[in-house]
């Protein structure tokens, strides 16, 4: 079993340095913290981690969650996680004080679940998504709801839930047939059945508080007609007691990976006894939603990114153990007189794991960045400063979610490779890595949907606003990192990147203003490989200039090599993957349409 | 679970039509066979496989092979596909005739197994494996052992192996260390401990017939000192009965994928009682092995091959039932009036499914045309052409190897992709072949050595004589499109590849004459990668140009639509695939040297 999970230092050199927490803790909200308490934060998330988490994660793919005698069974940690959790204030650390929360920035609490995301992916998920549903019920619902649900949520005493999907709709929200009926206390008979309800029923909470879209009778078609409730497995009498709220659970899907985090699959009203709570206005239920989504989609990239650092940190151990094979002489034979090599020495070995290095770090960068723009559209001191960093947050969004779930699923299975055979067998941890991130791609939206909203929403908003924002900051790196020779070639190869990203968009427009639509997203997928490569060389020139200014100042944290090899990272992302933007930028411009469905059976 | 796992039409139309199989059958080894004869094999081929091994692919992943009592216990359709097997003679098949084979040429042998592969990855190994080191035997071992092992493997009663592997040296067979000590009657004594080693052990063979690499004492050091032996599990007493040879087995590898097909791990001469035989000379059992090392290759890109077919198929299935979304209308929105679309007219899922289509049916193609190069360096005209051949077959083998295995699992994924989250759960196949592809990439060595083979041997062989014959064939194939107008454009950018491969060449080759072979091979992997993209889109113009001229000349076998889907794939195989070789030779090309060892520690 490796040791490392994580690498704390590039962690906080990230969210201190390149990223300036700073920023966000001089906003007022956020004013009672300073570095040094959330230092000490991470630090026993950390304790925590190492303690409670990292153990367990391959004995909670060994034993998956399973589905026994109408309920679902999950490992015994599940309540650690919980009860320790709530009582360190885990789930509510983001909440206001008067909620009894901590009023963390984002940032921290971004960087605080990524590390215990990376020690075992199973099990952050029963907390964060209890905190996702208490937020969206903190926002948008009653305060006797919030009175009701929110403290015992935070606690860990109650788990939360989002219920989106139905197995006949999938991700098209439109398509959800779950319906609401108006009683006469106020409150909705629900009726219908949701799949893949992560965490949604085991052993260790005593209530489940689930959030669900359904379609009160009558409502207008598709996603208009959506409204959000607040549906308890068992609801609160007018004496405090707990009954059946008649939620029954069908099953658990068994997975290729994250086994021991539950999925279920819930029948809500098979007895017509199912009673809802409507949370805000009927109707708005997909807005409110979508207004935690960008939260959901940066959790998701997080999680993906700290499996990708996790497998790093794995295979990296491995490569510095196990000797195999001998240096070649200056004949390109292998030289029998020297010891056998470590494979770490192996160029190819070397490549694989600087690929899964810049991932995985870079990964990290986007995520705390994202996490940034969130704090400061939240926190700013003027309304356009405060637009700006929307804008920032909602062109991030999609690739937040994306590039690490993507990449990382490369990232991982290089790191499987380095082990060799040893890598496909059970005993090492890198093959249950690559299964676990495996859902990363799927979850809140696959890559393909994100890729729309990208292209097909996120680029031409308001009038492309954010794309252009987003250039102004590349921009402003470029001009940073000038200032250091060593990166000044880098600086313009970025530049360069730059100018065919906005060749490519324009392109792709003339598609749409001929009102082509099915055209112009027909290969968005391929257009958020290319337009995330670019921003991840954008986030590494900008971790490189940063530890460029360390060098050149004196002020280091960290030693000297650790500065260097931020920039040598740099140098091998530029040369092995921002280059790949150019094939990819070659299929956008081809002028070839051929995955129209039309008429043309092209399968058969 | 899906209910098509192989295109047979494909593979038929590129055995006899795009490469020819009647090449091949005009030599004289090969002269009993007409088309008509192994179009009836392979249709029987079919019927078992329908019959006996795809019902049981889900069933032996769900019950891996496991260790118990010092025995290892695998699935009871072993025993059919051994005994079955053996009868119908897919073990003797390739064999002379007066060895009791059916002289089968390569390449109708790579299409037979290739349908097994695609019905169900953990069987046909017991028997390709068998058949494997019976060949060995009869190329290299004495009279005696040949008339002793050969007709009880080819019956399917005894199995054989290869046993290369031992924990301290990897993939580095010159570290090996397993011991042969001769002696008074002219064998050895055998003593060391093989890992990985596939179908080692299990209760439906009476005898395990092991072919070892092993030093006998006092051997040169390195790959010069090694030699082969073949070790059986029982020996035979003179009576003919047998009598335990002191191999035993310590464990079968739990593994990520192909459960159902085991991997022991094997010690010889624990008790100083474990006798070898030496095949052919002292010190040449690389050399032997070697022999037999193009035919393992191709046999491990056509079971990525296999996989990432039925997986096209499970997911195109998948694409074709499920309705899931909208269309959309010209202002870029939902048309909630129309219905349901089937996820099959999303362009993204099309994008996906037509990716693996040209991966499954391009690595077919590729693995089909290794085989008849193979067949025609067997059997040639003269000795001009077998020399040809041999060398065609030399620079393709580590991509064919490659190719379908890395570009498999992509194609793999996607297909899970495709299903979204049912993608990920178990109920559904994807899963499984997205873990059982997974070895591939590692069998027979890895992506890195392969890669290593292609850039080190393969390309420099002969003066470079390889890289021209094939780009000859390359040239020939453009000449043949240019005849077809709608093929022009295609020829021409595969003709522009060709000169960036001699560019790219001519950069790396700077650094091997300067003698740094190691920043010459440092990205052997990308160059792999990058010439793999070609190859591929000759192989798919190949495909393109028969499918034009059985249109033109109206001699058809298939529908128009098969004919006009071959031209689109070749299509957007040209557009989504080769564009991505203009961004590898920017690495190529690329100054930097970054993954080079020297004393820098990176990693820090």
């Amino acid at each position: 079993m490796a040791e490392k999970y994580v690498d704390l230092q590039t962690l906080k050199f990230l969210l201190y340095k390149v990223h300036g927490l700073d920023e966000v803790l001089a906003t007022e909200y956020y004013s009672e913290h300073d570095q040094e308490s959330i230092d000490l934060l991470l630090n026993s998330i950390k304790d925590f981690s190492d303690k409670e988490l990292f153990p367990y994660i391959k004995e909670m793919d060994e034993q998956p969650a399973y589905f026994k005698d109408g309920g679902v069974v999950v490992h015994p940690q599940v309540e650690t996680m919980l009860r320790k959790g709530g009582e360190m204030g885990l789930i509510a650390a983001p909440f206001d004080f008067d909620e009894g929360g901590m009023q963390l920035p984002m940032m921290a609490f971004t960087a605080s679940n990524y590390i215990q995301e990376a020690a075992n992916n199973h099990l952050p998920g029963y907390t964060s998504l209890t905190f996702g549903s208490a937020e969206l019920i903190s926002h948008f619902a009653s305060q006797e709801l919030k009175d009701l649900y929110i403290p015992k949520m935070l606690s860990g005493e109650w788990c939360g839930t989002m219920c989106l999907t139905e197995p006949q709709a999938g991700s098209s929200l439109s398509d959800i047939t779950t319906s609401a009926t108006p009683t006469e206390n106020g409150t909705y008979k629900i009726k219908g059945q949701k799949i893949f309800i992560s965490g949604g029923d085991h052993q260790y909470s005593d209530n489940f508080v689930h959030l669900l879209l359904g379609r009160i009778e009558g409502a207008p078609a598709g996603t208009k007609g959506i409204s959000l409730f607040v549906v308890p497995q068992k609801r609160t009498k007018a004496d405090g007691s707990l009954e059946f709220n008649d939620v029954n659970t069908a099953g658990d899907f068994q997975k290729l990976g994250q086994k021991g985090y539950c999925t279920t699959h819930l029948m809500f009203g098979e007895g017509d006894d199912c009673e809802g709570w409507l949370v805000g206005e009927p109707n708005k239920g997909l807005k409110y939603m979508f207004l935690m989504m960008n939260g959901a989609r940066i959790a998701v990239g997080r999680g993906a990114s700290a499996i990708a650092m996790a497998a790093y940190q794995a295979s990296l151990e491995y490569a510095n153990e196990r000797p195999q094979g001998r240096p070649i002489d200056n004949t390109g034979n292998k030289n029998l007189d020297k010891e056998q090599s470590l494979i770490i020495e192996h160029p190819d070995v070397r490549r694989m794991l600087l690929l899964q290095k810049v991932v995985a770090e870079g990964s990290l960068s986007l995520i705390l960045l994202a996490s940034k723009y969130s704090d400061l559209s939240r926190e700013a001191a003027t309304e356009e400063e405060r637009n700006r960093n929307l804008l920032l947050l909602e062109i991030l969004t999609p690739l937040t979610k994306t590039y690490p779930a993507e990449m990382g699923m490369t990232s991982v299975s290089n790191g499987l490779q380095i082990l060799g055979g040893y890598g496909f067998c059970t005993e090492f941890i890198l093959q249950q890595y690559y299964r676990d991130i495996r859902i990363f791609s799927l979850y809140e939206g696959t890559t393909g949907i994100q890729s729309l909203d990208l292209l097909g929403r996120k680029v031409p908003m308001k009038g492309g606003q954010a794309v252009q924002l987003l250039a102004a900051e590349v921009m402003k790196t470029i001009e940073a990192a000038n200032e250091y020779d060593e990166l000044k070639p880098y600086a313009k190869k970025l530049g360069k990147k730059l100018e065919l990203t906005q060749e490519v968009l324009g392109f792709l427009s003339g598609f749409a203003m001929k009102g082509d639509f099915d055209r112009y997203l027909s290969d968005a997928t391929v257009f958020m490989e290319f337009f995330s490569k670019i921003v991840l060389a954008w986030l590494w020139l900008d971790m490189a200039r940063e530890a460029k200014k360390a060098l050149t100042t004196g002020e280091k944290t960290y030693t000297d090599e650790f500065y260097t090899n931020k920039v040598h990272a740099m140098q091998f992302y530029f040369k092995y993957e921002l280059t790949q933007a150019t094939g990819l930028a070659e299929v956008l411009m081809d002028g070839d349409t051929l995955t129209l469905a039309k008429d043309k059976d092209v399968f058969s």
